[in-house]
């Protein structure tokens, strides 16, 4: 239970904050399922947890359900950028506000990240198509590297990791607020593009083609697979283009974050090029 | 002590190997050693630890000087790269065997890697420069990219991650066994090559000319700098060449790893472009 007490703590913050003392308070057991998937999908909210990545949601601008804090929390840079905010704000216990966190070090601030207001489209000409790819930290760095490059959005597959665990969202540097990212479990909005005159561009190692030897302009979907076993059939047999990652060292492969923005940045270096000319 | 017992674990590898089972075995103990960096350094041996990258070092044919098998192993792939070999093997006990791992599922196999044999240079017209980069999985990377888009070496300055820790090994995906790292502590190495005709290429921020701008056809080092800070004002003070990443996305920053390999492939791709006109 919300206790009626009213804490100001102006050491930290100048906000008027509750504090949660029982594990038996319903906002904080809501919390806490959202560190299960599945809640998060029902509910469509996700938790952030730490300095950095809670103050690129607020500077994103995405909506904020609740933002908890460690009690006896002292943070310069927290009180800053929580400075003439109005979010629903809880003190936690130390105890009830580690049973949130998902890392070692968690900074003493965690917050709830509704997704019911949906990120608008970029306004590049290319949408990144993530296959099954399981490792949080290159899914992260992929919707890093697309947001920086202005793709439309991300595009991901049944089967791949969820973007909304604390390490995928961590590796983005705050670029999951900014890139909206489609969850195309039945391959229907990706096949929609295509059907639109989308090129969907697939790496294979077996392909004839250097990806830079490709004409890159136009609307482009750019699909990376998984770490093992590459982009699955499914979307091979979907694809318009086959293109190769030469490989003069003779390494077996590339990490797919690596291989992803490598395509990437082709694509952005034809755009801006046939811009110049 | 190793004990006089000689056990033929055929279930495993038809290999003659020895148990040891106590912690006080000068070979354990000189094994154990190398979980820290000074000890690494001094004996200039590593441990690698995982069926997967054991069997790429077999590959590579670097110089093993010791494999340690956990106790009542039974690993088909292990029997199949240990067949007709003929390391210095060794069975530990669970509990000795784990005490000598960084990795919480370390798979029954660990080796001491010598590094004293060093790794030839590769014949690309290009090296990489690490410099300060922190973390074992971007370090990794880097290693790997370069690896496939056949750098001559891996120059990492001094305050750059260990790159013979259990996390960067992996990350190289064997790649550690094929390019030769530069540890360029005073930056000697650096400016020599610079003194021989290679341009030293660093991206910034404010810099006017995007990568793709520039001739990079000639020996070229690529630097790519800390995940926080960037290249440092030393590298920078040293740079011919002064290139951006354009983001038209507005995102901050790039990964590291990313950053480095879209240098690195607009070379691959100059140089392959090069050679077919």
């Amino acid at each position: 239970m919300v206790k009626n007490k009213v804490y100001s703590i102006t050491k930290i913050v100048r906000l008027i904050v509750l504090k949660i003392e029982s594990k038996e308070n319903k906002l904080f057991k809501d919390t806490k399922k959202l560190k299960e998937k599945k809640w998060r999908i029902k509910n469509k909210k996700y938790l952030i947890e730490g300095v950095r990545i809670v103050e690129e949601a607020i500077k994103a601008k995405v909506k904020i359900d609740a933002i908890f804090l460690e009690e006896d929390l002292e943070d310069a840079r927290i009180n800053a950028f929580l400075e003439g905010q109005s979010f629903n704000s809880y003190v936690l216990s130390k105890e009830l506000f580690k049973s949130l966190c998902s890392t070692e070090a968690p900074q003493g601030i965690i917050a709830i990240v509704d997704l019911s207001n949906s990120i608008e489209k970029k306004s590049g000409n290319f949408y990144i198509l993530a296959d099954k790819v399981q490792d949080p930290g290159n899914m992260g760095t992929i919707i890093r590297t697309a947001h920086a490059a202005n793709a439309k959005g991300v595009i991901i597959t049944k089967g791949t990791v969820d973007i909304y665990n604390e390490k995928t969202i961590r590796s983005t540097m705050g670029s999951i607020f900014y890139l909206p990212v489609i969850e195309d479990q039945d391959l229907e909005f990706t096949k929609k593009l295509i059907d639109n005159g989308y090129k969907l561009l697939v790496s294979a190692l077996d392909a004839e083609k250097n990806f830079f030897e490709e004409d890159l302009s136009g609307s482009y979907i750019i699909a990376v697979g998984n770490e093992g076993n590459g982009v699955s059939d499914e979307i091979k047999d979907l694809a318009t283009v086959k293109v190769k990652i030469p490989m003069p060292g003779e390494a077996e492969s590339l990490n797919v974050s690596v291989a992803c923005a490598i395509m990437i940045y082709e694509k952005v270096r034809q755009n801006l090029s046939n811009a110049i000319e």
